[in-house]
């Protein structure tokens, strides 16, 4: 804040940051709106903050920068001590803009829609509650791939890949490849194995109804809709996609390094 | 029952099996029970079913013997159609009796027994709601291992290394084998792995207070206990053991191959 | 050979193949010029038998058509019994043709080219002797990855993602996805994970000095290239396209579901 | 040395190892004699160093404790900077004395002896030269467990499952265990998993005739057996054990978190 003062940029804080702040004499705004007013979005937190501001801002075109509070991360690649530099010359307009997609998720039930949502790194489908094995069906394309008796299936964007898919088994897959992997949880079938897919194919998974529990599935970690046999999960491509912005010398290996120990012996 | 009833054995049906079936003139008694009055309980069903008779009747010496009603089980290895032949072999005294051991689970809050079970195959730390990764810091022989964020942890006795903590990505182990394992769920430490411990190992599990959700501990996939920040789960080996009979032709490789499609190319 | 006879279609040998067949009145062609008189190839054999049809024919357009003489492959989707009906379907026009990438190797010492290849399923860098842990650097696209120390490192096709890369960990990729995926054979850094890239990124491997025996780089498991330290591996796109032409009912989850028996509890 | 000499220690230098010092009034030993003429055997270097050691010294019953050049390892744990304090110690008797079990390895052809040797750490069975899948069958206490194709096989100890065996994808094995793991190295069957048997345990491997090259078997990375089709390898525990000595504070699991990294993020 106080950089970008002296600097005399408009600053516009979002509604609910700026209560948890000092009072200031800084115009406010809520975060559905920012898209709207701004160039430039600065997320100051980890990249959970970003994958929020993200999907809040989907609709809008508005770039997203993202400052880490703490460490380097794979999407907050800013570190406290470099702000002054490094967000100066985004500023002065030496960036690298990178274009990253959404996923969309709706579930179907009987023909209606119940519920939907968008995730930048990974939508999920869990048993929810205690029982723990959950089936389904999954189609890719309209092709039939398998029955699957599993812990669930986490559906991720290459954003995602680094993230919760990757504890689960799944391969890294670099920003600017076009393309979705699904990954079995703990599958009763050992031999079932992340898959890749083009980033234009649309996914079905259908509730069977062999589950004692309601499986849910979950975007990005937050907003779950819960699920009844027979229901449809529909995932695909989202039509809009989010610009992360990066200082010039970001390097995607080099967040991979830094945060999966690959320095180390 | 017609085979037994023709062999002129004494036969004694579990209270609630009993009901499923047509009216007979059969004794019947709670499950619990069955220990005092039996030589041999004979389980009818699925694997699931074997692990439930084993917890029920842990205190007793009573030997069991598992019939799967559909393919071959890790534990009730014969299949319909040889019970006659093989059921008959074990009554007449050729059998293989094999001792599994149980693990015994305790939870502690401020110095009191909250909570406890047992189980054959698993003992499962696991977000039990919406949230889905947990932490927790595990020792062992009361040295401290680590402090994990994960999606739980299965601690596994030999008997239950072919099940759940399988598909989680632990080793099988002989069930001869006097030993524990641990296999961390979709660890955020990639070079979190299984670790294998001898069988007469204490373990702590302690929740933290970095939970933003309450993680469940299961028995067996059942009897599931609710904790808390603070909490401390122990687990142990069961001081009593279980007997399990095989026909003697029983070979635990060959259940492997069937079991896990080793003969396939 | 007797269908297509029957059906009067003009049948050329391959020379080698002639050799081991009951002399017949068919002409014969060296494998490398068949490109050049076919319409298209029919391999009869297994899936390696396809993979050097393929190497061999990578400069021509013609299609190839893969006959397993055993049970379903994933390049040869025809089986014994179904070749009247399939290939005949297929000569009719029934049919799906599929382009598949190769991949192009050539290894750089001092400047100088020392060796080359080409693969459709992967190149493999591996210690070709004794010693067992190499040492290289990788670099994408011109940025460092990491040094890795392992067994050696499977770059892999879409095509080759079932096949070698699959026991080594790697993900499966759809035949139609635009990708190279990198997968690390036992890694000394348990975090280091398969990567999957855009299909027109530049790879290049350089051996480091730390190895003391000489790592070989080997081309769908066949022709094989000794390198030394300081070598240069560089793999990217084939300049030409393979044509994999299949039954109309051909479905690459159906075949993944059987080679990999998805179907099996 | 300077310390051990100042403290009035009788120190004897290894044969090999003194060439390469500065001429010193020291006796010298070949490696092989040190066991009969010392209490205590100090190893300076890293892991690989004492496994050498611990190999040359398996007939007698002499204490090794091992000194790292570098960062801790996992049997030599007294890094350069705690020599004085910690090696004093220890000659002070203040230390931990771990008894680890040796496998011992033999090859039978026609019933003959063609080759043996015995390790710390591991037993691999492995391609030896170019042609990487190799095939073999496993038999554990007589019981025959599998035929596998895959790049070979990995017979570890709980002191090897932290080493090579790791990187093969096995578990960790608690130094105490009284275990032996096999690992298959990127089995074609992808449901082969580890196998943790009981340390008394009997394995036979069998070189079948499916073989197009001469699978080799090496000990600790070291000694190699050449095989031909029909060759048996007969592992075991090897009859004597080896005494690793620790100072007080040494704890397995802070080792691991040290060199698996488990601290971080």
């Amino acid at each position: 804040m106080r950089y970008l003062e002296r600097e005399a940029y408009d600053v516009v804080l979002e509604e609910n940051t700026a209560k948890q702040l000092p009072a200031r004499d800084v115009p406010t705004c809520p975060r559905e709106k920012l898209g709207e007013s701004c160039d430039l979005v600065i997320v100051v937190g980890g990249d959970g903050s970003l994958l929020g501001a993200a999907r809040a801002l989907a609709k809008h075109s508005v770039p997203l920068l993202g400052i880490n509070r703490g460490r380097l991360g794979f999407l907050t690649d800013i570190t406290p001590d470099q702000i002054e530099q490094k967000v100066g010359d985004v500023l002065a307009g030496k960036y690298l803009a990178e274009s990253r997609f959404l996923l969309s998720m709706s579930v179907m039930r009987d023909g209606e829609l119940v519920g939907q949502g968008s995730a930048l790194n990974d939508i999920v489908l869990h048993p929810g509650e205690l029982i723990r094995m959950i089936e389904f069906d999954l189609y890719i394309d309209g092709q039939y791939v398998y029955t699957q008796r599993s812990d669930g299936l986490i559906t991720s964007t290459p954003t995602g890949s680094t993230a919760y898919a990757l504890s689960g088994g799944g391969p890294i897959m670099h920003p600017k490849l076009d393309a979705i992997v699904v990954v079995p949880m703990n599958p009763h079938t050992l031999s079932s194995r992340p898959i890749v897919v083009e980033g234009s194919s649309e996914l079905k998974l259908v509730v069977t109804s062999e589950n004692t529990a309601n499986p849910m599935v979950t975007c990005d970690g937050h907003d779950s809709v819960v699920t009844k046999p027979g229901d449809e999960i529909r995932i695909h491509k989202h039509p809009h996609r989010m610009t992360l912005v990066h200082p010039l010398d970001h390097n995607f290996y080099e967040t991979c390094r830094s945060k999966l120990n690959w320095h180390s012996s």
